[in-house]
């Protein structure tokens, strides 16, 4: 798997550098709140209920958004540690991340305009099993979090348009 | 249903404000890696899959850590939209979200430094039924634009702090 995982790296890292616009992706979501607070998320052929536990109002029927946000987190650097541990040779056995973010409520519910709405900090540990060196792992660890999806999208200011389509204008225009 | 949210928020407010402590809260995800690029996330007693498309090089067991992304916007808006439509009194009907999210593959891949790992731009549109006129809706849309977590955990950088722990490490503290 390891060595298939590598070669399919280095393929597509040469087809990337040849021709760039074989790397642009576009990837997609649709979903719907149901009753209460709950929501159904699509992604492709995946589905997903979201929800806000009990505490927030909803009946904790799924994760709630920022949950998802952890997960993730979590799950690409997995992902990221894995790919990029491949590719440089790492020894690897397993890898797995816990997390924690804290938010202030006070920016949701509007309490206070200097308090943010979503997360103050996110803080965690990735726990990596290898027999590398520690400089090694230093190496993979920069490398992970230099090129992680996920960590990128929460660090940087990442460029949101949201566009609202009521009923109503709909109407409107027939 | 609409009338009880509306008293929890309005109370919920209240004690925030006289006791911001009561504000803070903390979530967490634990995820581990499984076979291939599969991992397992767990969110309080939520338990979600995760993989790559097998264009990416996984088996395609769930979304995707960037489509989980857009799952958790998606979501969010909505809760948000239902949120605010309730405290200001807002008729609301339905509320549904879709999303795209550009990734140029190059940053992950570490084929160009200048190019970042995660989504490029996000974009998409809030399908909002409501017999609202269009001024009560703005200030709706803004209302929530200016308190969506995931919105606000996107378009701000978030402080991460990620620490590795390897079992390496472990052993040789013995």
């Amino acid at each position: 798997m390891s060595e298939h995982l590598k070669k399919a790296i280095s393929d597509t890292q040469a087809r990337y550098t040849a021709d760039p616009s074989t790397a642009q992706v576009c990837f997609t979501s649709r979903s719907s709140l149901q009753s209460g607070l709950r929501s159904q998320a699509h992604m492709r052929e995946h589905s997903l209920t979201v929800d806000e536990p009990e505490s927030l109002g909803g009946n904790d029927a799924g994760p709630n958004p920022v949950e998802l946000v952890l997960a993730a987190l979590g799950t690409c650097q997995e992902i990221t540690y894995r790919a990029y541990a491949t590719a440089l040779g790492v020894p690897r056995e397993n890898v797995s991340v816990v997390l924690e973010g804290d938010i202030d409520l006070r920016g949701f519910f509007g309490v206070s305009d200097d308090v943010p709405a979503g997360y103050g900090a996110i803080r965690g540990t990735v726990h990596l099993e290898s027999s590398a060196d520690a400089e090694t792992l230093e190496t993979l660890r920069q490398a992970v979090n230099a090129h992680c999806p996920v960590l990128d999208i929460l660090t940087r200011p990442v460029a949101v348009e949201l566009t609202l389509d009521t009923g109503r204008k709909a109407v409107a225009a027939e």
